[in-house]
C-alpha cells in the first residue's frame, strides 16, 4: 500500500478523463502549435465557461512559464509587478521575473492576500514623488487565488484591486495555478466570469487540478497584444504538440469537469480540519482550500510523517515545525482515514 | 480515413508504449521537479546507453526551451554561440537567444551543416583581431544532428568541432531535437556514446521521436554547472511534475526503443526516396534521414498536397513549390503507399 | 613635436569653446539630470538647428549607450533591428543590443550604407512567410551618416528608408556619431531638418566632432515616448550632471559652431585624397567624408606609421594592410603636410 | 549673488585642477578606450593610494553606471545582491539592476547600512532550506560608503561583512560615489587601502567629489574578471575618449587631493550642525559626514528653501517636510553663513 500522500498537490499524473482523451486521440494526426481542432475545442469551452467570448487563449506547460511569459510580455522595460511579499514569483520562482529584466515591487500581504489599499497607497505617493522618473513605473499587480497559502479573495476585494489597477493605468494578473480548489470551495464567490471581469489576463491551472501539466493563459481582451505567440515561442513556451495540452483542457472542461475536480479535495481538507480541531491541534493558518497550514512538536511530525507524506513548511522555533497538508482531486476517503488514524 | 500525413515528424501523440507507462504509474504518488523515481530510472538508462556514467541529466518540455536553457546557463554575458545560417536558434525560435542577450554568431553553413574549418577560420582571426576585447567572445558552437536539412554531421566531423572548441575554450553543444532518426540512419556513424565523449552538452530529442513532448538535456561532465537547475527552474522550464517527463524517457530508453523507435521512419523515407527517384522527381536536396526535400511544380504541389499533408518549404520561384516530406515513427506503409499513388 | 595623427577623430579633448564654456559656468550651480538651463538652452539651439519645435533631446554619453538605449527602449521584447553586416552595432559594440534582449537582422551593405530595397525585399518575403509569428518583428531600420565607411546617403536614400519604414510600420533611427563631418561635406545634401522630418528618432554626435563627450538624442515627435528619461536611468545613461553635457552641446550650437566644426576635417581629408590620387596610392574604398581608406603594402605602412598615427583596418591579403586616415575638427594644416611628407 | 546650494554635492562643474588639468592636455593627442597616459598614471596614482598594486582600474561615466555594470558583470544569471532597503540599486536607480536580470535582495538596514548580522542570519536560513535550488543564490553584499544617509560603516562593520562575505563564497562591493566625505569625517577609521584589503570591488566616486563627471571602479584581484572590459563596453560604459576621465582621476589623485578635497565640505556641515543644535533644530537623522537631514515646519521649509537651495527628502506628516542639506568640496563660508543667518 501507498503511504497516505499529503505532500502536495502535483504527486499523481492526471485525472483518468485527461488520460482517457489523450489514449483516444493518439491514432489523430494534428497540425502544429496550437493550431489544431483540440485546441479549438478547448478554447471554446473555456471561453464559455468564462464568459468571455473574444478571449485569446494560450496553452502553456506550467506556472512559472506563465507567470515570467505573461508578466515579460505585458510590461514594458520600465515597468514593474506588484506582489505579496508571500507571492509566488517573489519568493519561489528563482528570480525567474527579474532575470526576465523586471522589479517585482513587494508589499505586505495578510495571509497571502495583496489588499487594493496596500496597493493605492503606494501609487498615491508615487504619484506625487517627485523623483519618480527616477523609478520602475508600476504596471501590473500579480495575485493568486487561492493564494500560496491557500486563502481566497472575495469578489470585492478583486473589484477593488481591477478599480486601483484602473485608477493608476495598470493590468491585473490572477495566477490561477490552484483556481479548481478555489472554484469548490462553498466560501468562494468568484466564479470563472468574475475573472474575465476582473483580470486584464489570469491563468486557468491544469498542473495541480488535473492534468499532466499545463495552464490555459486567458486574456479577455487581446486587442493590445498582437504579438503574444511571438513571445510565448521566444521564451520556450511554445509546445510544438500543442494538442497535448488542448486536449487535456478539453478533457477538464468537458461536461463541467473543472468545476467539480476540486470538490473531493475541499471535503477532505474540510474532514481533516475538523478533525484536526476535534483533537485540538493548534491551525497555523486558518485557510478555506485544500492546503492546511499545521503546527506539529518535532516529535509529532516526525512520528506523523514516517507514516503520511506531508509538506514541510518552516520550523518557527527549535521545538516545533509546521507542515502543509495539501489535498486535491485525487485525495481517496482511504487517505483520508489512514491520515486521521495517525493524528 | 485520414489522408497520409507527412507535414511533420510532430503530429502524433505518443507512442503507444509512452501512453501504457503514464497509464500505469497514475496511481502511483511521485516527488516534484524531477526527483522521483521516475526519473531517476530514466536517468539510469540514459546514461547507460550513452556511455556516461557521471553525467546530469534534466527533463525539459521542448526543443526551444532547451536551446535557450542551455546557451544562457552556459554562457558568461559578453559570451555568443556559433550557429549555421539555417540552425533552429537562428530563424525559427523567435529571437530566443538574443532574449537572454546572447550574439548568436552566424557562419554559413552546407546543406544545415557547420564545419570545423568555418569555425577555426573565424577564431584565428578573431584571437589575431586587436580590436576582439570590443567584440563578444565565441564561448560555444550549437550544431543539429540531423540538421534542420536532414543532413548528418559523421563521426569525424564532430572530432574536428570538437577539436577546435577545446582549442579557443569553447563549449560544443548539440541539438538532437530527431537524434532517434539519426540513430536509426543506416549511414549514421554517430552512436550517443559519441555524442558523451565529443559535446559538453547535448538534448535527445522526445518531442519528435514517440514522447508527447520532451527532451532530455546531458551534461557528460557536470562538475562546471553546480546550479544548472536553478537556472532550469529560473526560466521556466521545470516541470513540477517531473515525472510525467521522467516516465516518457523510461519508455523511450527501455528495450533499447529509442535504437528502433526511428527505423520506420527511415524506411518509410527511403522507400518514398527511390520511388520520387524512379519517378523522376527533382531532389531539392540529398538527405539520409526521414525528411525529404522535393520541388514541385505549383500544379503538382497542389494537386498533391490536397490528399496528404506535406509541409510547405518555400517557393524558390514563381512556377515552383519545395515541400517538406517528413516521416516519423508512427508512419504506416498504408501512408507510405498511399502517398506513392499520388506521385 | 607631436607626430601628425590620423588614428582617429576622438583623439583630442575638445574645441577651445567647449573647453571655454565649461570653465565659466563652473561657478554657478545647476540642477541635475539635465534639468538646468545650460540643457535647456542647448535644446532650443538644436531644436531650431533641426526645425523640430517640439523634439524630444536628451545628451547621453557615448555612442553604443545612446545606440542601446535608444533601440531598447523603442523595441518590444518581440522586436529586431535591420543594421547593415558593417553596421557599428554589429561588430563593434561588443553584443550591446543583444545584451538589451534583441536580435540584429544583418542585411548586406554597399560601402557601409543599407539600401532601402533590401530592407523592402526582406519585408515583402516576412509578411508573406507563413510562419513569420515564429520569429523576431523587424520594427527598426539603423543606419549610420556617414557610415562606419565614411559614405553617405542621400536625401533620396534617405526618403525611400522612410517610405520602406512607413510602410511596414517600422522606426528609422540615424546614428549620427560623425554628423559634423557629413554636414561639412560639400556632396552631401541632407540637413538636419532632414533628419527631423526622416527620422523616428537620431543623435547628433558630441564625441567625435567636438565635444570631451557626448551625444544629442533627438526624438521629433516624443509623444509614443513618454518614459524614455526612466529608461535612459535605467540603463546608466543618465548624468547626474547633465550641465555637463549642455554646455557642450550650448557651445556647440552657439554661432553655428556644429555646421562649421567639420569643415577644417573635410578640407584636410580632401587634400589628402588629392596627393594620394597624384601619388598613384590604390583608395580602398571612395569616400567623401573625414575618413580614408588607403591599401599600403606592409613595408609602406610600417615605415608612414611609425612616423603618423594611422588606425589599422585589416590585412585583406599577407603583403597589403589596409589603413585608416581620419582627419578631424583639430586636424592642422601641419598635420596634413605632415603627413603627405610621408607619402 | 548666487543664493547658497545645498540641494546636493553636485551642482558645480569641477574643481579647478580637474578643469585645469583638461585645459593642459587639450592638444596632445591620446589612443582611445582608457588605453592612454593619463589613465594608466591616474591608475598608478589610485593604486598607490589604495595600496593594491595588482588592481585592474576602469573609469566609468556615472554611479548607476558603475553599480549595474560591476553587478552584472559579478554574477552569474542564477545570482542576487543583497542591499539595505535603502540602498541606492534599489529604490534610486529605476530598476537598473533589475533590467540586467538580477533580483535585489532587500535587507532592513539601520541607518543606511546593512549589518554583518543581518546577511548571516539570512545564509544561514538559506544554507539550511531544502527549497534553496528554487531559489536566487545570493553572491554579493552591496553598500555604500558614506551610505545614502551619510552614515558610516566602521573598519570592524566592514571587516564582518567581508567575514560573512567570504564563509558564503559572496563578493562584497562598495560604491563610493561620495567616497571623498567619508575619507575627510574625522570618525571615520575605514582608509582606502581598507578598501582594497575588504572590497571585491568598490567605486571612487568623481561626479560627486570633484570631477565633472566619472567613477573610477578598483578590483583589487581582477585575475577571475578577464573580460570585465568587453563587458564595461557591452553596457555602453566604455568612453571612447578614455583619456578625459583619466585626466579627471590624474587630477584628483595628485598632490593626495582627493583625501583633502572632503575637508571643506566636512567642516562646513559640522558648523552647520552646530548651530543647528544650538538653535534647537530637530535632526531627523544623526550623520557625521557632508549630509544633514532636517525637520521643518512646512512654513520653515518654505520660507528657507526660497532663500537657499535645499533637497527636499519627503513629507513625515501633513505639517513637516525633512529637508537634505548637503555640503560638498565647492561649498564657501559665504555659502555656510548665507544658510546660518536663514535658521
Amino acid at each position: 500500500m501507498n503511504k497516505p500522500n499529503f505532500a502536495s498537490d502535483y504527486v499523481y499524473a492526471a485525472h483518468p478523463s485527461v488520460l482517457r482523451l489523450l489514449q483516444e486521440v493518439n491514432t489523430i494526426a494534428f497540425t502544429g502549435y496550437g493550431t489544431d481542432d483540440l485546441c479549438e475545442s478547448a478554447r471554446a469551452r473555456i471561453r464559455k465557461a468564462a464568459d468571455c467570448p473574444t478571449a485569446a487563449i494560450h496553452f502553456l506547460s506550467g506556472g512559472t512559464q506563465a507567470n515570467l511569459t505573461v508578466i515579460s510580455a505585458f510590461l514594458q522595460s520600465h515597468e514593474a509587478v506588484f506582489a505579496a511579499e508571500t507571492g509566488h514569483i517573489n519568493g519561489h520562482e528563482a528570480g525567474a521575473i527579474e532575470l526576465t529584466g523586471h522589479k517585482v515591487l513587494l508589499l505586505p500581504g495578510d495571509a497571502g492576500k495583496l489588499s487594493a489599499k496596500a496597493v493605492r497607497l503606494f501609487m498615491e505617493q508615487w504619484s506625487k514623488d517627485e523623483n519618480r522618473a527616477h523609478t520602475v513605473r508600476p504596471a501590473m499587480v500579480y495575485v493568486s487565488q487561492p493564494t500560496e497559502y491557500g486563502t481566497l479573495y472575495t469578489k470585492r476585494e478583486l473589484q477593488d484591486l481591477k478599480d486601483v489597477c484602473r485608477d493608476y493605468g495598470m493590468a491585473l494578473y490572477l495566477d490561477g495555478a490552484r483556481l479548481a480548489y478555489a472554484l469548490a470551495t462553498p466560501d468562494n464567490d468568484v466564479t470563472l466570469p468574475d475573472l474575465s471581469a476582473f483580470c486584464d489576463v489570469f491563468y486557468i491551472g491544469g498542473t495541480k487540478c488535473g492534468a499532466l501539466f499545463g495552464e490555459a493563459v486567458v486574456i479577455p481582451d487581446p486587442a493590445g497584444h498582437p504579438y503574444f505567440f511571438t513571445q510565448i515561442k521566444q521564451r520556450g513556451a511554445l509546445l510544438a504538440k500543442g494538442f497535448v495540452l488542448g486536449a487535456q483542457f478539453e478533457a477538464l472542461f468537458r461536461d463541467d469537469l473543472y468545476s467539480e475536480i476540486g470538490k473531493p479535495a475541499i471535503r477532505a481538507a474540510d474532514k481533516i480540519r475538523l478533525a484536526l480541531r476535534e483533537k485540538g491541534y493548534p491551525l497555523h493558518l486558518s485557510t478555506p482550500t485544500n492546503q492546511i497550514f499545521l503546527r506539529f512538536t518535532n516529535e509529532q511530525y516526525k512520528e506523523i510523517s514516517s507514516r503520511a507524506a506531508l509538506g514541510f513548511w518552516e520550523q518557527p522555533d527549535e521545538a516545533h515545525t509546521v507542515a502543509r497538508i495539501a489535498t486535491s482531486w485525487a485525495t481517496t476517503d482511504q487517505d483520508v482515514e489512514g491520515l486521521l488514524s495517525l493524528l
